[in-house]
């Protein structure tokens, strides 16, 4: 906290974003006017410009701000000392649950989402680089180890974040609720599959 | 061809759906009335009433051929003599080749797939059922022939459409398409090393 007394531009951009996220999810994105921020804040829209260029810029900080506190949550998994199997389903099952929490039982926040993918996907892809990174991290772990055997970890991390997508991405998450298919630990256990050692069958003690 | 001739019922239905896809592809769904397709069959709309209950039904109709026309490909090499990993990299780059000729390139296609998933759930539903049953199928064949070791055939064929979502579902290989991630083939590997025979690192040859 010492650092937003000592820098109040960052303690002030902080609260245009706490209360944008608060009048999004109440009114929704499209219905809530830069005037609206302003009004709950008790200050002129043009000093709320000061540090924002734009709405578009609310909506991204709302969004950075969201997707910032799932990756705080991924690194503190990713940093435990227990096997990467584990922390990797843990950190998978984290993922698909704060996105689930913050996006989907929300209608009002589901189309932020909708809109942050349409107009700030640059944001929303830096996020997933944090995310696939920290899954890439434990996956070099779990090689280090012998956990897992995997020829490239960047691959393995990319394919394992493109197989859980029906449980990362706040759309599919949103429709997958309703159909059936295998329950995220299942999937966790086919990834864990992919990921660990094969042996051809006929190998090992020959004659 | 017999089928049509003997049963000329089977026949006009197949001239009302084969007339209201390109009507469809040219217009779009919203665009195109069953007056359209009546007109351009030269008959009059009752006509085409004889066949189809409402334009609803006309367009599940057309999904089903649609889709109907993958599963046949699909059940082809289902019940090819090769090994079963290679019937099911065939099957897979097949489904996603089909469904992108068919559904993604084409932007009043895309919208009948939208719309769809909307109104005839159910029908997607059993088409996926189908191409599910059909994975499983090559799944137990590897399974028997030692190629994979999987406890859960069914589930395994779950977890493998899951996987591979971002290349089966039509929304989603349209959005993938400009997006950084593993080609077909590198998930198809994922896939496969999931269900290959897993040794631990440390057994055989104890001591």
């Amino acid at each position: 906290m010492a650092l937003m007394t000592d820098h109040p531009e960052l303690a002030m951009r902080e609260r245009v974003l706490l209360v944008a996220e608060r009048l999004f999810r109440q009114l929704g994105y499209q219905k809530t006017t830069v005037a609206d921020i302003a009004k709950a804040m008790r200050m002129s829209p043009a000093n709320v410009y000061r540090f924002f260029d734009s709405k578009k810029a609310i909506h991204e900080g709302v969004a950075c701000r969201l997707m910032g506190e799932v990756e705080v949550a991924a690194q503190a998994i990713t940093a435990r000392p227990e096997p990467a199997s584990q922390r990797l389903r843990d950190l998978i099952t984290t993922v698909h649950r704060m996105n689930a929490e913050r996006y989907v039982g929300d209608a009002k926040l589901h189309e932020m989402v909708a809109i942050a993918m349409e107009e700030s996907w640059d944001v929303c892809v830096s996020h997933i680089e944090r995310i696939t990174a920290m899954i890439a991290e434990v996956i070099a772990d779990g090689k280090k180890a012998g956990e897992f055997a995997v020829a490239d970890v960047a691959l393995a991390s990319s394919c394992t974040c493109t197989a859980m997508i029906n449980f990362f991405h706040p759309q599919l998450i949103a429709h997958a609720d309703d159909k059936p298919g295998p329950t995220l630990d299942q999937m966790v256990d086919f990834v864990l599959a992919a990921l660990a050692p094969c042996r051809p069958p006929v190998e090992c003690c020959p004659g």
